[in-house]
């Protein structure tokens, strides 16, 4: 009987490649076979952080993201992927799935992880998060003693996002794309507006960073996050 | 005039010395002087971590933490370790500054941050956090689509602690420590027990895992995180 080969869900980290932990670049650069995500636009921001590591002549295996509700042809080529990937376990490969930031932390890989940890041997590396390399490069502290971090999908409604904030002391909000006028809008009706700071594509090549109070009206900067911290620090 | 120093704050992870960046092992492995926290015992976590880092020959600066409420002597040798890191770099020379986890999360190089970053140049490289480290191990991804994530200092009181717990999908308890019963007892009220999964030193030679449910009566993981998700899966 063959032996299955094992499934390595790797977090590459925020963008920087020197960011990648030492089991990460290690597993990449023995790996056979690699799969990471692509979306609709073919881009494929885990392989990019990675591509340094990947071995010449490692086998590739893309897994475009399936959106819940965007219909059948996403799901159907998301099945094959997976379908192939379980094959390829099946047939004693090892797969190294690359994830931007860290595998469990709002990754495509957990999608991935539930579909196959049931019948396959799941190992996962964790790596640097957006939420501390966004802080770092802003140079300003996540939390310290008794306070409390929340991390919050740009996504929520209003009522949600105004309940959260009200009640935080540090807080980073993700997912930020298109939402960013109407949480700009919440943050400052809260008045926490001159405590956010807002990065863009941090530890990339084109990293910006500034006050929210800085940004101009009407711009919508896309791959960004914003950090607040209200109050007194505690440190 | 001499160019000063720069302080660089880098994380070296969780516990497993694999999980180190490739940023902050070259960063310690080219390091002339290094500091890190040591605790009232002697110990110093993140050094251990970085050992097999750290070059030979390489001047190590041990800065006792200050913990606020413990006194004059404690105050006075931390005040000292900090003054001797500002007269090195104010001399020219890098300082390399050893954090757990990431120094922005939870760190005590928050505090070193704090005392030098208005008047010497600061450089925070950022490390995975137990937050994601716990969770890999667990095999338990943390929160995905809209889930929000909470961070709670076991250090909460009660109610503080309840509140927080009730609103929360995805959420780790750190600092458990001597809390542990106390937390317990919240999470049983709550009825998220059996949601709830302990790790203790993660990704460290001495882990362990298991279910809260599982822990007998009486048991004090101390170094241990809690970690629940309550609900029905968002992936």
């Amino acid at each position: 009987m063959i032996e299955k080969g094992v499934l390595y869900g790797v977090g590459v980290g925020p963008g920087d490649p020197e960011l990648l932990t030492l089991k990460g670049a290690r597993l990449i650069s023995q790996a056979k076979l690699i799969a990471y995500p692509i979306d609709k636009a073919g881009a494929a921001l885990a392989r990019k952080i990675a591509a340094s590591f990947i071995p010449e002549g490692a086998e590739e295996l893309p897994v475009p993201i399936f959106k819940r509700g965007t219909g059948g042809a996403d799901l159907a080529a998301y099945d094959a992927a997976i379908a192939g990937i379980s094959a390829r376990l099946d047939a004693g490969d090892d797969v190294v799935f690359l994830c931007a930031g860290d595998p469990f932390f709002y990754g495509s890989f957990i999608y991935v992880f539930a579909r196959l940890a049931g019948r396959h041997r799941v190992e996962v590396v964790p790596g640097v998060t957006s939420l501390t390399a966004a802080a770092a490069r802003l140079k300003q502290p996540l939390a310290a003693r008794d306070d409390t971090i929340r991390v919050l999908p740009g996504t929520l409604d209003d009522d949600r996002l105004r309940a959260e904030l009200a009640n935080a002391k540090s807080a980073m909000i993700i997912k930020v794309g298109r939402h960013f006028s109407r949480i700009r809008g919440v943050l400052d009706e809260l008045k926490l507006a001159g405590d956010a700071a807002v990065i863009e594509s941090a530890t990339m090549p084109d990293e910006r960073i500034y006050r929210l109070n800085e940004v101009p009206e009407g711009a919508k900067p896309y791959f960004s996050a914003i950090l607040v911290y209200s109050g007194s620090p505690s440190w």
